[in-house]
């Protein structure tokens, strides 16, 4: 018999994640923090759970996708967390992106306390790739337990792989997001020179995008950032989390990534613009070169 | 009848499109400081010049390819150079990399005082791209000489576009190379961070390159540092002089490039761990980052 599966965390990607699951299972549990975000996956079937806990009751696969570390924690652990009602075997597949080092401590608990398997599988490829279900996923795990997880993979993703044991996924992840931070740099810091240089930035972008100055990012976000649409796909916080993670990994291993800091640091000045009315995305570094670096002060 | 050319210049570079215009015109008269580099161009037929102005004797088309703002000046307007012999209504091609403001200077006085035109001409492609005749040309000037040195244009690279007047293809490899140097920098900050996690740095590159990650610079260069190949290719001393420049540019118009600043001080780091017997590409900036940069202290 197929495993059952439970899906916690609604955000955009989670219920995107979710609906395909739901469309490929035909059965699924889901919780989340805010109750209305089930809505639309209940009209089509799903079971809405109270709670974490009964959640995982309903199935042997749990599936979660969270905003961060605590968040991570507390469904597991805390009051009515998944641990409180586990079934035996359980395998836990967390798609959040976290740090590698809280995702050990999470498995070595899990396996240790309640005989249950765990696989880090953040993913890539955003909103879009959330719900067209062509996520790349970046894993973490015991071979058997992801040869497991693989149909699940399946209904969400366009490919998955393992990338080594428990946190290597958060690992691989940490690594791309670094790559995607610094070419979005590096956009950035081309186009504001063409733009103050008084170039044509569209025949200056069509120029080099063809050589070594190519990437998916100038293909995918340049046009975009002429246009003048900053908003996500990837929101510009997510990438400031996500930086904050990678180089907490790399100062664990005392490995200095002076791009990255900087980055970070623009990123945390650009969020600092951010309020209710715009929301950034990753792509709208360039804001905050605009604005000469003003970035109007620190947030409380 | 159709212009004759000079070409002035045999480094890496020049060599090999001065041998592509040989064999596109049959003819050709050449200069390098070195003779001896002329050699081979020698025995294909060409003419070898004792100076600029003997070779812009020769010629109602003028090529330069050399290294840097003070080599142009002096070929052009030092003891025996171009304007001792500049014919009526010549045209100057400089496909060096030099300052956009050096290349308005040039094309200024070489207007008012030679009546001779003058098109900035840098080029992207590398020693590859030269030899094979497949370089990308960015090009300023006026476009009815542009459209004059169409066929030089065609001889020598894929593609030419015109970004706009003189100066305005210093400025589009100055952008080129911003987004180059940076990316570079994605790269290798991504690769310190698999290698020093214990990742398979190859199965990582697999799984990232495919998505938001992706780049010219992951496909081509990362496997080379991967299989430790460090070397040129595009010199890493030459970036640093393009960055140089670029940055001169950008202090001009007032606009700060924090990344493409520390991505100078990484070069200028890099470069100091040159000598006689190890010369790097601009990829091998993550011989920076395993040396922990330590640099070895300044040259002098």
């Amino acid at each position: 018999m197929s495993d059952r599966i439970a899906f916690i965390g609604l955000g955009i990607m989670g219920e995107a994640m979710a609906s395909n699951l739901l469309e490929a299972r035909g059965e699924l549990s889901v919780f989340n923090r805010s109750p209305e975000k089930a809505a639309k996956l209940e009209a089509r079937g799903a079971k809405v759970c109270a709670s974490p806990a009964e959640a995982a009751a309903d199935a042997e696969i749990i599936c979660l996708c969270l905003s961060n570390d605590n968040a991570v924690k507390d469904v597991l652990f805390g009051e009515g967390g998944v641990v409180q009602n586990l079934r035996y075997n359980s395998l836990i597949i967390d798609f959040s992106t976290i740090s590698p080092s809280m995702s050990r401590e999470f498995a070595a608990a899990l396996k240790h306390d309640y005989k249950a398997a765990f696989i880090d599988a953040p993913v890539s490829g955003g909103d879009i790739g959330a719900k067209q279900g062509t996520l790349t996923i970046m894993a973490g795990g015991d071979p058997s337990d992801f040869e497991r997880a693989r149909s699940v993979f399946e209904a969400i993703g366009k490919s998955a792989t393992l990338a080594g044991p428990v946190g290597a996924g958060q690992l691989t992840k940490a690594v791309n997001q670094i790559v995607v931070s610094i070419t979005v740099a590096a956009m950035t810091e081309g186009l504001m020179l063409a733009e103050k240089a008084g170039l044509d930035v569209v025949k200056t972008l069509e120029i080099i995008r063809g050589g070594a100055a190519g990437s998916w990012t100038l293909d995918n976000y340049a046009p975009r950032v002429v246009a003048g649409d900053l908003g996500p796909g990837f929101h510009a916080r997510n990438m400031l989390k996500d930086l904050r993670i990678a180089i907490g990994e790399a100062d664990d291993l005392g490995l200095p990534l002076p791009v990255s800091e900087l980055l970070k640091s623009l990123y945390t000045a650009l969020c600092a613009h951010e309020n209710p009315d715009v929301e950034f995305g990753n792509h709208a570094l360039i804001e905050l070169y605009r604005k000469g670096f003003m970035t109007g002060g620190v947030k409380d």
